[in-house]
């Protein structure tokens, strides 16, 4: 049993390099087509990942994200005329889709049927003020090759992409920009330690301890892309340990800034963090009120501190 | 602190019950304008509910499940003639809505520009044969008012609307179905031992205990609607406990059928469970390749049964 489980997990962790690998190839052939034509690239990450507790995994633990951030953000990058390779959660948020109303009864009572012949189907009038624009910018983006999506769902898978991705766009150096969004678990259950089977009600409260997932930040900076402008991302509940966090981060990391955020504000304000700076911004509530969102604030500030990163650089 | 927290919880305690309440209500009226029609009604429950291991939480237990098997047997219910009160996890599989696809890169592609003027937007060809269908069928359940969708997320809501609808549906009696779908976790942190922020990772390895979610079944069928019809679902990794467990169920929460199912053939067969009977309903190899659910075979089967107990109770 426990030798079939071994072989079972290896295999698993074959596929996965192979994945990785096949994703490695095609990040490096798209980036190569955007340095041809003069672009910079930001990676984005989005979303939250899956940790399982069970081999046959039935139950989970997840990092809460809806992957707004990401998705807005990568929709912001492009318009400022950067390619994105957006690695985010299966069914997140996703850039230009956010526009639609979400899969169920909003979306099909959004669709209407258009009697023909031949029958079709058209959106309705309400919903095309939202979705003509969003439909607009997605084909053009679409259409430029200015958008590379990748998906994962399990915490090994997102590592693995990551570091694929990554070494498929340290050729670029300082042009790169990674932009670190997803919730990415802290903790996981080594496969050794992990029951095989459904852990069971019946056996009483439950108990699990798990280990702490290695800080993919250190490799990246370091090994992978180490000429990058690398962003990470920080959110806490407790403002009053936000900015040390954030510090300590870029002590330890020795990456470009951290965006810190506190969960209950982390639409309308956030705080830039560097290791000589530390810039507030947030929405007006006039801002608020005409629908601008936080996002177009970050990745304008942050182009403009991409840029002088590259020009320090060369 | 510990003050602020309590009265936090207990905002949100009221917030839920004034949720349930109205839900109550509404179901109410629904059931009985549905038994005024002489429709038989079901409650299908379906996807996973979300445990928070944080109060303020970032950190979540989910129980896996995309809803699919709730949605499918939703869409063979109404098709049978019940209508059904769809208690689902906001955003897993939805009745005909599971035909579009996913809500992302797949669903941008199926939706075109049409030039106007004025400007428009419709499904690509190669969606229609799909969609068409589904959508036809969902107007006419929609107009017919033979489905009422309600939404949870986190366990507590679940529980709660649950109660709330099984109350309102059991003035109807036996002629109402509970088809108990939804992956509901067996664990949960009770708020007196979750801690208030977001779980700091530098603390080291991470330890959860977890205390037993209440089994809803026994006052489901004890209290709420004792002569009602009722089928809950056992998804288990292992085999060999499947048929024992599920006659376990039968013996203690006194209910009528239990839908068995092993996580990995659960889409091509299953075993319909009752105190003297049990009857494996399978797809064939052609089935599967027409295209054929299991769910077709598992709605028509519990009609059936449901019939009979109508009979047997008149």
């Amino acid at each position: 049993m426990a030798a079939a489980k071994e072989e079972e997990k290896e295999e698993e962790k074959d596929s996965e390099d192979a994945a990785a690998a096949e994703t490695e190839g095609r990040v490096r052939a798209w980036a190569a087509e955007q340095a041809a034509r003069g672009r910079r690239v930001a990676l984005v990450t989005s979303g939250g990942t899956q940790v399982p507790l069970e081999a046959r995994a039935v139950r989970f633990l997840e990092n809460f994200s809806s992957g707004r951030r990401g998705a807005a953000s990568a929709e912001r990058l492009v318009r400022a005329g950067y390619a994105v390779c957006f690695l985010h959660r299966a069914r997140s948020a996703f850039p230009w889709a956010r526009a639609l109303p979400p899969h169920g009864p909003a979306l099909l009572d959004a669709l209407r049927l258009t009697p023909g012949p031949p029958p079709g189907v058209a959106a309705a009038p309400a919903a095309l003020p939202a979705l003509l624009p969003a439909l607009r910018e997605y084909r053009r983006a679409a259409e430029a090759g200015a958008l590379l999506a990748i998906e994962f769902t399990a915490l090994g898978e997102y590592l693995a992409l990551l570091r694929a991705a990554a070494r498929a766009l340290a050729p670029l150096g300082s042009s790169v920009m990674f932009y670190l969004a997803a919730a990415v678990s802290d903790f996981y259950i080594p496969v050794s330690e992990m029951p095989e089977h459904k852990i069971q009600s019946s056996e009483g409260p439950l108990q699990i301890t798990m280990k702490m997932v290695p800080k993919m930040l250190s490799p990246l900076v370091r090994e992978w892309a180490p000429e990058a402008f690398v962003i990470s991302f920080k959110l806490e509940t407790n403002p009053q340990i936000l900015l040390e966090k954030s510090r300590q981060a870029l002590e330890k990391y020795r990456h470009q800034v951290v965006v810190a955020n506190v969960l209950e504000s982390r639409r309308t304000s956030v705080i830039i963090v560097t290791r000589d700076s530390q810039t507030p911004l947030s929405l007006s509530d006039e801002e608020i009120a005409q629908g601008m969102e936080i996002e177009e604030k970050i990745v304008s500030y942050l182009q403009g501190q991409h840029t002088a990163f590259i020009e320090r650089k060369g």
